[in-house]
């Protein structure tokens, strides 16, 4: 059976919807930050990059939203949720989460992770000062020419969904005015009232 | 037909070697960053990220390079370049490519676009020293868990070589050294004795 490693308020949400979303038969095992679990050698066994989310499969484990999001979906057919038949409209869903994964995730990890990136004090404050113009960028672009509604990719619910709502629950604390993305935001409260979406977040905050 | 914008010494190299290695048939347009033109209006109807690659298909126009990597796979499927019958070693490859594109480039781009995450000239600097060693765990993890050999992904040549070949040509230009990665080099040097690779980076440089 499926096992997902998560943290709370962290991208791992996303794969836990979307295991969700699949109907599949998942546990779940939360990692706490707080405690830093994720640095501790139990868990390094599971993931040595001592981040989350990590999904323990019957044949291995798996690290990296954008291929676990895929793996969700095409273990699980029934549920329709990424459109393999379709190559061209594979790579565009591919090409919209690996955008949030590189770009959007990225810019918004200077918040809070700048360590990764620069020793300094004044180094970190300086680039947590530019998050709310980073984060809006992308938000630009997502709002004008990616997002088409209702849907990331359309009328077709997709594992893009899932992962836009998880990384838009962080618009507001990044310094990102909420009113200048109004599809975001509608996708956001739409997201918000699928049945998979609160499970999956209740289990994650009880 | 397929055409593919490209920059020299750029990560669009990965697709360019994709593109070789599917026998695809390709034509390509040289974006130069010197002249900014990745910011002028006829570049960004293309792409409005102001990024490369960007690959023009029949069907429409993708970016990022895992997408357009596995999308180059799955359009040539008599190249055998990606495992899509197989969920697992499929989201084993996607995984590494998303690893290489979420956190070793965004590391290594640390040393030169430091503008994208923050303002001042102090932390841009502070930034840079660090960079030599976030690239290097980066390495590590590569060189110790993820390279199988001969090929990423073991027996399988796989969309994962280009892409780790191209990244692997800032080692040295980051600060690492390669003494460290014996298993990485030995893998770009294997890469480089393919015709796929020598014809992609001499028309790159040409």
């Amino acid at each position: 059976m499926i096992k997902l490693y998560y943290a709370a308020h962290t991208c791992s949400l996303a794969s836990h919807i979307a295991l969700e979303d699949a109907g599949a038969e998942y546990s779940t095992v939360r990692i706490s930050f707080a405690a830093e679990e994720q640095r501790k050698p139990e868990y390094l066994a599971i993931n040595p990059k001592a981040r989350v989310p990590a999904l323990v499969t019957d044949n291995g484990i798996l690290t990296e939203t954008p291929a676990m999001l895929v793996f969700i979906a095409q273990s699980f057919p029934q549920a329709r949720l990424a459109p393999f038949e379709d190559p061209f409209f594979f790579a565009e869903m591919q090409a919209f989460n690996s955008y949030l994964c590189s770009t959007l995730h990225v810019a918004h990890a200077h918040r809070m992770r700048g360590t990764r990136w620069a020793d300094d004090a004044s180094a970190i404050a300086a680039m947590q000062r530019k998050v709310p113009d980073s984060v809006a960028a992308c938000y630009r672009l997502i709002e004008d020419r990616m997002l088409r509604g209702p849907w990331v990719m359309g009328e077709s619910y997709t594992v893009c969904d899932p992962y836009l709502f998880t990384i838009a629950q962080w618009l507001e604390g990044d310094g990102v005015d909420p009113a200048k993305f109004p599809k975001v935001i509608a996708h956001r409260q739409r997201m918000s009232e699928r049945a998979a979406v609160k499970k999956a977040i209740a289990e994650e905050l009880a």
